[in-house]
């Protein structure tokens, strides 16, 4: 039987002329495999037939939006993650999903590599390729990009001779990825690192800085999963759009900043997630009443390693599966109402409500009704310090 | 000789009636100690008059500001200091300062105890005692409000009794604490979660939803200070003034939380910090191109512990001096220019300069000039991801 | 009704006097509470009727030996929890299963309050009360010997005035806490820490210096859990029971340490724990082969973090019990054998064997057979390094 | 010129062999560097003229034992460093000054390149290239082994084909890296983990299992540094070689482990370190007596990611160094003398003697003299517990 071939397939002119390249390379057959992970554009047939015309001998296509949101922005929003205190693992939390759906197909199509378009400076090819040997360890990847420097330049070219049905005028100076949780930009002229993004450079956000009325939002959670936007019924992947859209008016979730990347370099990035930052924003802001204070404390350091750990390809890992207990335990009692103002570029909770509120009016009321016995601090006090107190007399003795 | 005792003076009604309280009921000489932290107000030759008046038998009134910001307000700089990733430490930093000038006043003056007027269910109690604790092991506390249950009912009977020449009439609905790193505001409606705040509860800045023009500002740092704004050169105090004032402008450091409190219980806050929050988004992003990955990584968590240490009244201990050693060593390269638009409550960084730079524009391009072997990528990839893909080997066999 | 006070008695003297005394100090009925996790010594039947005797209105006694073995020393076994790195927890872990029994008693019994024979310079006060408090939050807590100056001089007159069924002439200079975990001594003479321990003060183990015959044994792991000892199928406290005899007779497990306490102190301690040392030196081991390194590695800091907090008496406190599903996540496939050799003091493994094993000969091996392909270590190498390369560049340009 | 290589040289049959092939290969001339860290066997001059027989152009042999011990054991003992809790990191840190003379020799000579003899799936290549790229990143770094597949047989041909003077007989079934801070074992026998070592693996340590008299040592440390054993001054040279002989004499220090390579698969390794333990065992024990709590905890995080950075060949990058700042704060007080008996393969401290110790005799003990003021500790307890206990309100109210 011949070989076959998986492909992680966009509809884009690159991965739909490595249909013909790969196959005449290699003598396979390709399976081009598309996922649609909120990324807009066509709709997934159109892509299907494209596949089809470019080669391929099987094109599968999923709607894979809900997928997605549930089992992959979810863990992310109740891990608060935020790679270095900033970006929401936009691109990150996508490409588990999508090696996901083509380990399934290669083990469906009797495939034995899977190959990605990724480059050899990027992280993506990381999360690719580790994902890949967690899931299906013994299949093969190729990377044409970046194994056998196959260009844009290349490809338009191999496009032409071979009168492939691709429009190759739509010539854009941006690289960009998107998906229901963001959108990453790069682009030439950000390279310069003292240069500001444009307006044209965003597309899920308008400008924060144009006048507008601001949107009060009540988004509740229940278990740590947003089940209602002002009081009405949402799914994950309902909150996220409608997130997107209405943050995205207010111009929130703007990012604009210099990543450590895996491989090693530092990158400019331009990143756009209103609904994202939107909803970490109120997840946050409910946990802080609901979370008690050493799980609280501690589960920060926890997200920052669920975020590297996701960041650096390793979704698929033994360390981030049992991350994602502690953070699963962590969410049983963050239930509630946050009410937000958006505005302006800023998400800002104004109120909080919940009957799994650790916040006691009695005890933290300074009027009548104050139930909090002060005398017990003197005693916790002076312990509390002891140590540094014993210390320093030692200091003190032997500075003298 | 009489006993004496040394008071942390404010100047306000609290602190005025306690010099003739804590007088008579100890028998001993009260020495009040005022310190300036650029908490605005009277100036302190009357702070000084008054507490003579009130029977002091010695005032000490003491110019802090620039010792507050280089000694206090630089490390929390330097260690981008946000309690639960919010709440730059305003009240937590002043705290140290003023009980270094009250034990070396207890020292000049020959007193054995000193007397805060802090209530026992809120973190400045642990930051006086223990702070005392470590720089003067031998000195007793002794806290009015606390141990003898002082309310400021009583204390305005005090001072009506005995007359003293303190003005009662201007009552606020406020408890502030304020200095130049920031102002925190405590009042009974926003016990009320639910409740936002309005803008009466602000003073250090402006509403950020009014339309008003954009501030840019490029703030300059040499290992890790800020030395220049807009190129003119700063210290550390006026840096922190000039920014409360632009970014005040502008609606920045707006904070509204429930917070931790070490006693155990959450309280809601209100804090503004301009100023702080201008400068920490600078640092932080200057940071995101000189320092390392690894240790931009590490020192996050330690910026998490140091924040907690100093919150928690550890600002005097072994730990947080330890952990001073490790984040001076971190700024070594912390040089360069931050370029930012601030306006409607963001301060939101658009260019980045330094000499110190680890973005390497010719490893990062995807243009012409792009120096990065892509080739060394692939045993990179199969090398990172190995542990997890034996892993799963071993899991699938279990599991199959 | 009369209140009832519930109480933890050990049938010693203390606990005997202390029936009387609360019961005439406060009015209450006593209800007293002994709890077998395996401190031998006399039947639970003599120490209910000496309860009754001593003027309890009831005397409930519990084999909790089982419940002990596998909900608390498992989960610390599990979490290889070794207190600075050495002390297992011993009466630690022991304080939670008995503040359990406690607050099942208040309850049943109708009690208001409960009363420990702690002082109130040790951890185990407050093992007691916070697990109270997070048990059974409204029940009150008196600590005679703490609250109340109660000391050993007066319990012996106020049992000899009233001529209370207890002998006072065992008089032993050691102040001991045992369970099947372990064994804690206190004494006068070890509170100089230049001395040494005397034999004497041992009683779980041989003197390791006395040469014998080494004995080998092979402890079978099923998910974390010790199943079987050299075979033969055992419980979790079978295990550790065997394990106290065979390794006590090597002399293994004595621990002699300076200790952090919580309450600000550092105090002298020695511990036996045979059992607990020979069963976390092979659990540890039987990890080392089946846990993945990245999930190794971060176990690390969970498990001291964990021994922290139990030690700290937070075992019943959300931050325990989210680290407790990580932990658990983690012995999924810590299964297998371990072979030692326990000799003169050390339990010293010597074999490994797993079905669930990460080690891979073919990977690991140096000769025919190895499939580990070197050609992938060089691009891996370069990437690892990257960081640090560029940042070396910075530094040589500038210091040049 | 023609083009020059620096070859890491040992002086053995491979890296001698490695001198004429690398010159053949690549048209360089070869300088050889040999490193003196205490691995004995033939002096420097012998290895010198062998280097020079075989085609050297230049040998560079230095004598670098007290650097060594200064530069790279010490730290590595005031930061305990255990990788993996066991391994105390002997082969990776006597890479980092190999590397350090390496780097210097190319300067000095003008070299491009520098050669070393690891394989492909080991951590010492990592030690050194990455090494290398840290002290001077424009070398370029060759490995005959793993980038040309050059073998033991291959160099055995060679040799004997070009009449080399190099003693091909001594055959030896053990692959053996030793110096002062110890010694690793590889061996086929062992690449089975279920065999146990056997005698003759060891060659610094007699066995532990011979019955013979106990010796006993006291350390003095002056900041973290050994700088007497049994009150005669010594260098820290001196110290770990004074020790090997002591402690291995007893058996102290042999490891046998399942470790965690960087490169992402398990090993069996066999060391053994008699001087190392038996000091990280008296050093951590003056800690003990010494550093205040949150320090000693915080520090033994701080170690484990030493250790694992270390490991993984970053001796020399920014993460390291900002670690190495913050350890070397901690020692400033650990100044004192530890007394250990040192038998059967047990290194027990007996005693501590200390004028910076922060154990107090007057709070720690129950006898007479007690200055600890219980009183206290009944407010610490209740607001210890207070968030658990306010959490617990909160779970049984929603479990009713």
């Amino acid at each position: 039987m011949t070989e076959r071939i998986v492909l992680a397939y966009s509809g884009g002119l690159d991965t739909s002329v490595a249909i013909g390249w790969i196959a005449e390379e290699t003598g396979a057959e390709v399976v081009a495999v598309a996922v649609d992970v909120g990324q807009g554009g066509e709709d997934l047939d159109t892509i299907r037939k494209r596949a089809l015309d470019c080669g391929a001998v099987e094109a599968v296509v999923t709607d894979a939006r809900d997928e997605f949101a549930d089992e992959y922005c979810l863990p992310a929003l109740q891990a608060n993650a935020l790679y270095m205190d900033r970006y929401p693992l936009v691109s990150a939390i996508s490409r588990p999903v999508i090696v996901k759906h083509l380990a399934e197909a290669a083990k469906y199509h009797g495939a034995t590599t899977v190959s990605h378009g990724c480059t050899g400076k990027g992280n993506d090819q990381v999360r690719f390729e580790v994902g890949i040997g967690a899931l299906a360890p013994d299949l093969r990847v190729i990377a044409p990009v970046r194994d056998f420097a196959w260009t844009r330049e290349k490809a338009i070219a191999w496009a032409h001779d071979r009168n492939l049905p691709i429009d190759q005028t739509k010539s854009s100076p941006y690289s960009v990825d998107q998906n229901v949780w963001g959108r990453a930009v790069e682009t030439g002229f950000l390279e310069d690192i003292w240069n500001a993004p444009i307006e044209d450079v965003y597309s899920y956000t308008d400008n924060p800085a144009v006048p507008r009325d601001a949107d009060e939002v009540t988004i509740t959670f229940d278990k740590g999963v947003p089940v209602a936007i002002d009081g009405e019924t949402v799914t994950v992947l309902q909150a996220i759009q409608q997130l997107n859209r209405r943050a995205g008016a207010q111009g929130i979730g703007r990012l604009d900043m210099v990543e450590d990347r895996l491989i090693g370099i530092k990158s400019r990035e331009v990143y756009e997630a209103p609904g994202a930052i939107a909803l970490i924003t109120a997840h946050q802001e409910l946990e802080s009443v609901t979370v008690e204070r050493d799980l609280a404390r501690f589960k920060r350091g926890i997200e920052q390693r669920w975020s590297e750990l996701v960041y650096d390809g390793l979704w698929f890992s033994p360390l981030k599966d049992a991350l994602d207990t502690f953070v699963a335990k962590t969410q049983e009692h963050v239930s509630g109402e946050i009410r937000m103002t958006m505005h302006a570029g800023r998400a800002v909770p104004t109120g909080r409500r919940s009957e799994q509120s650790l916040y006691d009016f009695n005890l933290a009321t300074y009027d009548e009704g104050d139930t909090f016995d002060q005398s017990l601090a003197k005693g916790f006090v002076q312990l509390w310090g002891l140590p540094s107190k014993i210390a320093a007399k030692r200091d003190l003795h032997h500075h003298a």
